[in-house]
């Protein structure tokens, strides 16, 4: 297909689908003629997934070909080329002291999850708990394992929905389902909030 | 007490204090001299829950002088009270389509779940659901579902740590459970998706 149409297809912008070309992060179709080159349905995909991590993901273009640099990487297993673009969603790792990430760790190691040191979200955790406790309103660790029980659940149906064959598209599932699901969760939570409160209220 | 010393029991700076006071977000003290006033306990209680709701939930003055009028008229309910404040912590209350709400109240009346046709996050989550529909990956009702599930549980206990006797304490530790969990939420679903992942990649 011609560029024009592929930008139809994948439903980026002609403009954009130029941009990253030009930033080789997607490939140059094969050439028929000087001015004309020639893209198929893996450029389509391609596409889909580069503006999933620029626009719903927030990532950086460094970031991006770091992430594509590992989906192009046959070698790497599934599950470290999913975490390594996972670990690229958080959108700011805060500085946390010992003490804070002392706490989060004890939380985990009693829950039994095991999580790399490294993980963006470790330090997350850490300074959700820290601001909770800041205010006077520390967590408690029954409260930690409800939470800890719910996020379980959806983490189960986030996976199950990710695919085991097709790398590219697992890639944007989990780009998608960590992202767009956040707002969703949260949306959840607060409507639940309101239903619970009236069913006591009506006590 | 003295005003330097209701700053370090409530831990808000002085010069805030002084802010609040201007604002008549605070009540003024007991006049002792023409220079000097005395506060007590409830001040300290009041400076607590109004910078909860400004720095925690982000309120503008003007909304925190409405929460703060309905925490002070006896009549109010304690559900109608919590639900004043509740859905005044909502960031920001997205345009939605008719289509995107209907497709939201949908699900809500699957599940069951009563909500005021007016509540903000009614709109959040219509604008969560054609988000994800828009990059095409729309969010099945059985992931929907567990999702519920999972936001039901947390809201369960977190509405069990609201105090039933005490509004003021109550309304502080709604807003300071509905925004400062919000973060632990997606950090401990994220650690759980690693968890899980990880899990499923030694099979």
């Amino acid at each position: 297909m011609l560029i024009s149409e592929l930008a139809v297809q994948s439903g980026v912008p002609l403009a954009t689908v130029k941009f990253y070309l030009r930033e080789g992060l997607l490939a140059p179709g094969t050439a028929t003629s000087a001015t004309r080159a020639s893209y198929d349905e893996a450029h389509v995909r391609r596409l889909r997934l580069v503006r999933a991590l620029v626009e719903v993901g927030g990532l950086r273009l460094a970031a991006v070909h770091e992430v594509l640099a590992a989906l192009d990487d046959p070698e790497l297993p599934q599950h470290d080329l999913l975490g390594a673009a996972h670990d690229r969603l958080a959108a700011q790792v805060p500085a946390v002291d010992q003490a804070a990430l002392d706490a989060a760790d004890a939380h985990l190691a009693r829950l039994g999850w095991r999580v790399h040191p490294q993980a963006p979200h470790r330090r997350v955790l850490a300074r959700a708990l820290a601001a909770c406790t800041a205010v006077g309103h520390p967590v408690d660790p029954a409260t930690i394992d409800t939470y800890a029980r719910a996020a379980l659940m959806v983490a189960e149906v986030d996976l199950a929905s990710v695919p085991t064959t097709d790398r590219a598209l697992a890639m944007e599932r989990v780009v998608i389902g960590t992202v767009l699901h956040e707002p969703l969760l949260l949306a959840l939570r607060r409507l639940a909030q309101a239903h619970v409160s009236a069913r006591l209220a009506k006590r």
